[in-house]
């Protein structure tokens, strides 16, 4: 057990317990138990310990403990540096302290027949990969209790030596030992005794008792705190419960801090039960106004800067590895679809090249710079949808589009450095949770709904014959006919009148020796009834894409699997998406069936070859094309900044735990700045992509390693830095010579990692929850903490209106209104806040924030004590990863 | 609160406790907790019950509560019939018991805005609902405490009326009350006095105290009652547990008799910390010989008669529907595929016709009469490879194959009635756990590979081009070519070389139009490189079969989620392989491609025209072909009682709490008179099939409905009756009339059934969960009760010995030596007695059952106390339906 030399830090304290039996041919120890955090015990047969588990007592061996500690020996500050000198510092009968000298200093042994070498040599092998979870500064504790046969009445003794000392075989890892206890008693009660060592090492394990035992000055003072720990104790009513029942410890535990205020917080009047929650949050520092020009910028920038070598070195680690390539592969995909886009939108003015071009460069220049060096730069849909408009505008009016777009990109970029200057990005506070969501899980949709559009595209581009008969496999065909006669206007179903075979006689032959490319090149027509269809490659292609789906979720589940080790099991979570892609790739290249493939452009060359690589302001438009820009100017900053914004209020959420902070100044000037240079090279514009940028964060979530049996993995954070993101946008911009390699990957692959990112990024949002929760019945919802405070018909409304603006906003999207979509989540935020008249603030502080306005603060002051604080700290772990719920299941 | 009228069954106690607060506009309710097993309270805001839970207390509240009543006023036996009386009933100052009674008969009101009358409609509505899950003797007990600011100390009431009178609005229900706890208090402490009130309605539920409360003489008898309980708690040491986690009940709970005796136990001595569960079980009363010819076949038809008309009307249920239709379609497809393999192997002398008909009337007959109805007839695989060597045996000797079957079988029946007769069926007690589970797996492990394999040899009667490239669409073709003409003979890839197409001139534009089935009708061939591919169909197949499987896995968990009430799910789940086959068939018929369907026979008559319904045992073969037939019949009746025998020990586990008991020896005699019937008329032999068995179980099991909130369904046993079998079989017998609906169901759809039914039956064998432990770091293992007694090592060791075995039995099967396989079954027999020298009879207890020759009872009896028994007996349903295991996961 550790002395608590830092009250502040959560203690380690390790506890053995022998049980003895006296047998005839000897002392044998019965059991073996020990407890870190939690206690394990060595099953029957000694081979293994048991799972940790929470300790549970019967209350009567806990005041059997407390007799004991009255009546038996209790020697504080013992200076004694062996068992042997604790033994004789008792005061006893010489012939029982001899005994109890050779029962005390016997090896553990164990009742099996296996030979005590094994036993040893196995215990050795575990201890040392155990040790490694026990800090430094761990000190032991002794149990030791059991029946002897020279005894007539028991013997108990509880001693705190002055220093602490090894006492060798006794313990199962090398630290030194403080306290003691020994029980041994006159036979047939072995298992009261094994009892009752079992509450001293449960109450020895209670924080707040060590410090009463390492102060205590007597007996009394002992007593005292077995007395305040019965107190506080979590009673189970017999009859309910199985005592044999093993409790896996809880995902959180209460603070010390908060245990030494439950006392007092027991007599509060009944007027506090009532208390509300309700209050905005303090605006966090990120956010706070200078009130100076570029003083927020100032202001992300000194908060970056001490950062930014950590931002690199701090990228060494293998799951950065996995990240890079996964999120490389969905920005190529990413790349290549928006680029196809684009180029049919623009005449190819834009194409796929210079989609991979501009992806890369702002990239990298964001991850290098910006405050959120975790964000994934993307075109967005609104965008897309403006520049369609914008290109259909200059053709109408005989403008140069690139020229035109030139100015409005500046225009966009000094709006943007006027928002930066004026600080304009605290508003981004009014995005509550609900704004947030109905954004998240609209661009989620998106993603899902495009990667089965895309799939679905597919199956048009390689139709299947639903219609083939096995029978008639002799009446299909496809034949390269020349146009030059008139039968090859027939429609392919009239193939089967074969007397058009017979016409074309020996020229017929030659052109059947024709391919499908050859045939249409020296311009012939494929005739027949099999001409449109390509068999196998549509089933195919839904299986790699299903597969690639289904994989990737199973492997990335398989971190909280039973089985393997679990540094093998997180290694196959963090790889999980590259896992699927490589399985389904070889799957794919084994059968060997022509799906389509990635294909990515291989020379580097504007698509459009009338432009070149610099677009100058002046020349084509006349000059008032200039100022015209304005306007359309005004429309695509507010588009820009607020899908920046919200992406990065999504990005910087609390329950992420990012320690660097959030840069939302920093954040807008670099996609200002590179506003700028996009438009002059006449490159896409860029803003951050949602989907991507949370799959990027997630696959670069920490989790706490080393800790006692029992204890849960803790999220940590991410892995705040600026290589991986950097290292995915130079691949990009290098894409161009790994074509060779990429084209073995389908894009039905690609489009199940799409599919699987949706469903990622849909996952982690509590709209989700809450949209189940409407078709549970009430006694199998999850123990929600918003679930106890706020009526279930309320939670039902607030999804229910969030699920109908999500809807509003998908009819919008999908005309040509998108383009005002952005200021649509500015309605978004005004729903938000007449939503104020429906719900009352209590009811709303649970399932959103609190929206910041309101100045109620110094009345709500009052209410929130420190203790509250905590609450609703843990409360929005419990939002974050839904790691920390107070709930349980048995199975 | 029920006063245990009837002290064997589970207690019903109604507990509603109501916590009050004064305040300046009245009293007001602060929250609603109500126990029937288990807490309930009304969330904040007044609108749902909270999932029932374990209520966990402080042991602060319980002595607080111990001190109320040494305290307070304790009124036992009051003779008041409705709460003013009892109000009155008390000696309190006038002013007080004015106000007191004012306080206590207002109506419950929450502090909800919401409009009373709401509340009181929705709590109406759920009232009806739950009052039907409460048993009509229930008897209430109410619990009422609060803060009021007219009482200067507080007033405490522990009150038991004579009679049970009901209370009005006081209580939810509308059940009489006996018991009232009246706790009011000045103000301030209002949360001291709710706990305090919970620890009265926690010892309230207790079904000890209970008895203690009703018999309770005075103060002192109630003290001592809480002093038991407290005694008994169990307690969680608080720092290592929240307490506001609501802990979910439990799957089992201990009985209260066990509770009696744990006092006792509890001071055992170490020796028996060790007792051996080693011991076998008493011999089940159905394999006890008599002794006397016939014994045990009369005994069987003395023990089935009583149940025989409840083995028709307990049939009549929705279960049974679904149960009949999954294990018909199962049967069918089981008929037509061992029905194909007998037609290869006997030149159709018994084919696809012979095996429905005989499936039919076999199953039927057996559905009618047999000891186990619940039993599935099939052929199987040795039965099978005797067929194929009788047959050529027969053939090279050239004997009539079905006149020497009708002799073998005569003798096989003759040596079945023999076995009868001697009640050989009792050495099925040899057959243990570890034989019952390696035959079990070995069955399902073929099911399994069957299906696959008949998915792949699909795959190759609809081969894919996987070499098919879409550019050569032109090249690709099939042709009808005259056999006439020399070209014919042309390998089908020289189609390319089309200078043979110009030479077939007028002619081939006439074979040209024929169909693949008309052109080999009139002696043409297939010419070319599409002739031997099908597109599509292959995938098809694969999509449907692994959909249909998965399907059924995910249809089948549904109902252990979360989602949708009780009762859908139920119904989901029992119609679970019925919606799977039908969602599949549906989308095959929606897609309309030629996937292969399911083709039964749509004419009544004999496969092979040489044959009649009826063998003469004389004419063809020499006379001593009737005394040889012997030595083969020694062989079929080792191979029909093994396969028989094995299949009925498993069916009637133990752990499938069958009613209305075994018969072993009855069953024998059925499968041997059905022997003579399918000789005669020459039909394929019949014994019992594991694996459909299995299924046909599976899909029948019952579970308990109405129960207490919290409290776990428990499986009730099976629907023991003989309609479903018999409609089973009477449906395959009719299902020549079937053919035009069936053939819409596609055999890929049935083959992800039999994949299903195979992983199932897997599924149901400990030896996976051991195989799975295999994987497992020993600390992500399950708490199975075998893991606490057996090391691990002897675990795996265990485990790697059946592995083995059912590597060595799965060669032997895929060998001609199948036929003496069932013979094998006898060495695993002995392998496993050969076990008793490597494995304790300690571990081997844990792991398998205990072979029953050892004649140690004697010895054993003396530690094998009735506590002891009650232990094995709940092992042996967690071992069961693992279903009851006292373990516990945190989500």
């Amino acid at each position: 057990m550790l002395t608590r030399r830092d009250p502040g830090s959560s203690p380690w304290a390790f506890l053995s317990l022998r049980t003895h039996g006296g047998f005839a041919d000897g002392l044998l120890a019965l059991s073996f138990h020990r407890w870190i955090k939690f206690e394990e015990k060595v099953e029957d047969g000694g081979e293994r310990w048991s799972k940790p588990h929470i300790t549970t007592l019967s209350l009567h061996s806990l005041f059997e403990l407390r007799t004991c500690i009255k009546k038996g020996t209790v020697l504080l500050d013992l200076d004694a540096h062996s068992l042997k000198q604790i033994i004789d510092a008792h005061v006893l009968r010489p012939e029982v302290r001899k005994k109890l000298t050779s029962v005390l200093l016997r090896t553990p042994q164990h009742h099996t027949t296996k030979s005590q070498l094994r036993i040893v040599a196995e215990l050795g092998a575990l201890k040392n990969q155990f040790q490694k979870k026990i800090p430094a500064e761990a000190e032991v504790s002794n149990i030791l209790v059991g029946e002897v046969d020279f005894l007539e009445k028991p013997f108990i003794a509880f001693i705190r030596l002055q220093e602490a000392v090894g006492l060798g075989a006794l313990t199962e890892v090398a630290f030194p030992s403080r306290f003691l206890f020994i029980l041994l008693g006159p036979r047939a009660k072995v298992k009261a005794y094994h009892e009752i060592g079992r509450a001293v090492a449960t109450v020895l394990t209670d924080e707040l008792f060590q410090r009463v035992a390492c102060q205590a000055q007597d007996r009394e003072d002992l007593i005292a705190g077995i007395d305040e720990f019965l107190d506080e104790l979590t009673v189970l009513p017999p009859g309910k419960w199985d005592p044999t029942i093993r409790i896996p410890p809880p995902k959180c535990l209460p603070s010390p801090h908060k245990r030494y205020q439950r006392g007092k917080t027991q007599q509060l009047s009944g007027a506090l039960l009532l208390k509300s929650r309700a209050g905005p949050e303090p605006v966090s520092e990120e956010l706070q106004r200078t009130g100076r020009l570029f003083g927020g910028l100032v202001k992300d920038i000194r908060r970056k800067v001490p950062w930014y070598w950590s931002d690199f070195y701090e990228a060494l680690n293998i799951q950065c590895f996995s990240a890079t390539l996964y999120i490389y592969l969905a920005t190529v995909t990413n790349a290549i679809t928006f680029g196809g886009m684009l180029g049919d939108a623009t005449d190819n003015m834009q194409g796929v090249l210079e989609s991979f071009l501009g992806t890369a460069v702002a990239g990298a220049v964001f991850c290098l710079f910006a405050g959120q060096p975790l964000t994934i730069l993307s075109s967005t849909g609104p965008v897309l949808v403006f520049e369609r408009l914008l290109f259909s505008f200059s053709k109408d009016y005989s403008l140069d589009y690139l020229e035109f777009r030139l100015w409005i990109g500046l225009w966009v970029a000094f709006f943007g450095l006027i928002l930066v200057a004026t600080e304009a990005s605290y508003l981004v506070q009014y995005f509550t949770r609900f704004t947030e969501e109905g954004f998240c899980a609209l661009i989620s949709f998106i993603f899902i709904y495009d990667a089965v559009k895309k799939m679905l595209s597919l199956a048009d581009n390689f139709p299947v014959n639903w219609d083939y008969k096995i029978n008639d496999v002799t009446l299909y065909g496809c034949i390269c006919n020349s146009s030059g006669t008139g039968r090859s206007r027939l429609p392919p179903k009239q193939r089967d009148n074969t007397v058009s075979m017979i016409g074309w006689g020996l020229e017929a032959a030659n052109w059947s020796l024709l391919t499908r490319t050859e045939c249409l090149r020296v311009g012939g027509h494929l005739v027949g009834n099999s001409c449109n269809y390509m068999p196998d490659i549509t089933f195919m292609a839904f299986i790699l894409f299903l597969g690639t789906f289904l994989c990737s979720m199973t492997l990335k589940s398989f971190k909280t699997s039973r089985y393997f080790p679990t540094a093998l099991r997180k290694l196959v979570s963090d790889f999980s998406i590259i896992l699927a892609i490589l399985i389904f790739c070889g799957i794919d290249a084994i059968l060997g069936l022509e799906t389509p493939k990635l294909i990515v452009p291989s020379e580097f060359k504007p698509t459009n070859s009338q432009r070149g690589w610099v677009v100058f302001p002046f020349g084509v438009n006349p000059w008032w094309v200039c100022l015209v820009s304005t306007v359309p100017a005004v429309l695509v900053i507010i588009l820009i900044f607020m899908d920046q914004q919200i992406t990065a209020v999504i990005l910087n959420r609390k329950e992420y735990r990012l320690q660097k902070g959030a840069g939302f100044h920093l954040d807008l000037f670099c996609v200002s700045l590179l506003m700028i240079l996009t438009s002059v090279t006449g490159l896409p514009w860029y803003v951050s992509a949602t989907v991507i940028s949370l799959a990027h964060m997630d696959s670069l979530k920490k989790e706490s390693t080393t800790s006692a049996p029992g204890d849960q993995p803790k999220f940590l954070g991410i892995r705040e830095q600026r290589l991986t993101g950097l290292v995915v946008f130079i691949l990009t911009g290098v894409s161009v010579f790994l074509a060779p390699v990429l084209k073995y990957i389908p894009m039905p692959v690609l489009y199940g990692v799409f599919l699987y990112m949706g469903v990622a990024a849909l996952n982690s949002i509590q709209l989700m929850d809450r949209i189940q929760l409407l078709l549970m019945p009430a006694k199998h919802q999850p123990d929600f903490m918003y679930l106890r405070h706020v009526p279930l018909r309320r939670v039902h409304l607030f999804t229910l209106i969030q699920v109908l603006c999500l809807a509003a906003l998908w009819i919008l999207k999908s005309t040509v209104a998108a383009i005002i979509f952005p200021v649509m989540l500015l309605a978004l935020v005004g729903i938000r806040k007449a939503m104020e008249c429906i719900f009352s603030q209590q009811d709303l502080s649970w399932l959103d924030d609190i929206m910041p306005e309101k100045d109620r603060k110094e009345e709500e002051e009052k209410l929130r004590s420190s203790q509250e604080k905590e609450e609703s700290d843990s409360e929005d772990v419990s939002r974050a990863g839904k790691s920390c719920l107070p709930q349980m299941s048995l199975h």
